[in-house]
């Protein structure tokens, strides 16, 4: 982090209202065991679960950072970080005095496995125990509704079987899938979450079986670091051009962990284009940076860092400084600290929209 | 283009010095079949190019406009846009006043062709065609060394053949490549090119085998126009990554028709990242954000547009306004005019530069 774009150190000691976007809680399997059939747990047990691909392409720190996480946040109870409740609320929760946490769960979650009814088991399961160990024993903690996102009417179920409860926040998916999030095989989340009024989360991550890139798989983390934000880029553009936003005019998207120094130079890009070439997609009516500006939030870990201060501030008046959202990723390795996340040079009022009001009103808190 | 980024049409009237570098020539096969051997004419006529794939999900326009061109490019004489060296004079070169013209021919060229021999021999044959139809008889225009970029040896004998006439101008590929650019089997090609001090062009485009995005081939035109964007952030990122500006210090890219609103936002989080993971890259000895200002170049076509001009001037600033060259693309259909492509807000040093002083430079021109 900048030492510019720092906080002073005084202001540490004011700790503003925080509701924390990207909370990230693990269910091992054993803690998924009560929440499984006979049928899944044995298979699990015979077959486990099979994604290995992507998930050796996206964790490749676990010598030094096991989990991708801080070696602080291993709880003494012996589970691995995220696990135990007790220990994220006195590490996190209670230290940061977070008012709410977002869960969002990354494995084993069973997205993109490669066998659809297993990995809806393992969404499901997951679900469950998001309530039972963690928000109904948490208020401050809410849930995320896991899908199988691959398989639409099986997401779909799975949502009308949640959505009614309070604990739970959002839809949820992860950013790397089989095709493009715009396309046709995923409207049914679509539909479903804005016929419950639930935003529609999308972390980065996740393996949909394509290379990282168009041109083949990377040789270093730090590319694929860099590439969660060009395929959020692909991501952002196949909803608007596929007209998700003319269909499902409710529809909120959350862009979790993926920065946002790009939106602004992928909507020039994108109005630019569309004028030469709207007769492509009759289906839209607006400009595309309208859709980016009425239908997308973005979280603020990794936070953005410029040289020039007002050009970080520049680009988040563009997004809109009430479509920005607050996310730690605790208990990962790049954890942002909520005391030192903002840039100084916002006013109140900002700073407030961040770390909680716009959460608050997008996930109707409190 | 937005209205308020229109130069005053007063200004129209004083042309100024401009070297174009995306103009684009068109060789027919049979034009170029005085510079293959019977063997590969043969060969041209038995299996034809096999890289249609790609081609076919890249030129989604011909029925509007064929080979994605102008209307009004197409030459008396018959042939296709940028085929007729008197048409390509009158409507481009002495109607803009153009003083330079970088050739950059996108096919047929063999790059990326299955077949690697035949890729070379079409590589080869452009080269030829290059100089006897066009800069040999026009000395305004410089050709391009384009290489079976896949095939490192076989590039870099290719270079060596060509790179001391100086009507080349430069080493040329396409973005979409069988593995990212920065990567070793494309080494060969950047130490020849830094051997005889020629910068290498990078035009967007091409065909590596890969779908267009990691979440496979979307369904608009739309959606390609702006991976340009997405799959050139990744090339940058590939090759700083990959060490090639420590390895060859005096090496110089050119990012041609990929915008450049996308460059501070991937400076800013590759710097991020760099400084947590810079154990992964002990090659790297700078930081990113430096090597991009140091070793790229961008070109203007498609020209960004803002709908605060600051932001443009800002985003051309950090690149630097000693790194943006003026280009064209004709005859293509979304050609920028060069009487009208850029911002007024720019000082006249700043217009010259872009205009001609930094292609001036960097293709040791006049």
């Amino acid at each position: 982090m900048n030492m510019e774009l720092r906080q002073p150190l005084q202001a540490q000691r004011v700790k503003p209202a925080v509701i924390d976007c990207d909370l990230h809680p693990y269910a091992s399997y054993e803690a998924l065991r009560p929440y499984l059939s006979n049928r899944w747990w044995d298979y699990l047990q015979t077959y486990g679960e099979r994604r290995k691909h992507g998930f050796a392409n996206s964790y490749p720190y676990p010598k030094v950072t096991p989990r991708a996480s801080r070696r602080d946040a291993w709880p003494p109870s012996g589970g691995a970080p995220g696990s135990d409740l007790d220990f994220m609320r006195e590490q996190h929760l209670d230290h940061y005095g977070i008012e709410y946490g977002i869960l969002t769960p990354l494995n084993p979650t069973g997205q993109g496995d490669q066998n659809p009814d297993f990995g809806a088991a393992l969404a499901s399961a997951n679900n469950d125990w998001q309530v039972d160990a963690m928000t109904s024993r948490e208020p401050r903690l809410k849930a995320s509704i896991i899908v199988p996102n691959e398989d639409g009417p099986a997401a779909r179920a799975e949502i009308h079987k949640r959505a009614g409860k309070r604990d739970y926040a959002q839809v949820f998916m992860l950013s790397r899938t089989a095709e493009a999030l715009g396309r046709r095989r995923y409207w049914p989340i679509y539909e479903a979450a804005v016929e419950h009024g639930l935003p529609v989360g999308i972390h980065v991550f996740g393996y949909g079986g394509w290379a990282l890139t168009n041109t083949g798989w990377p040789s270093f983390y730090l590319e694929e670091m860099t590439e969660h934000a060009t395929s959020m880029q692909a991501l952002v553009t196949s909803m608007i051009m596929e007209g998700l936003f003319e269909r499902y005019r409710d529809l909120k998207i959350v862009l979790i962990e993926c920065g946002f120094g790009w939106l602004p130079a992928l909507g020039w890009r994108l109005d630019k284009h569309w004028k030469r070439l709207k007769d492509e997609v009759p289906h839209l009516r607006r400009a595309p940076s309208e859709y980016i500006r009425e239908h997308f939030w973005v979280s603020t870990q990794p936070m953005e860092e410029t040289e020039e201060p007002n050009h970080l501030i520049d680009t988040m008046n563009w997004i809109g400084m009430d479509r920005i959202l607050f996310a730690s990723d605790y208990p990962h390795w790049d954890f942002d600290d909520p005391f030192m996340a903002l840039p100084p040079s916002l006013n109140e009022k900002q700073r407030q929209q961040i770390f909680s009001g716009n959460a608050r009103a997008l996930y109707r808190l409190g």
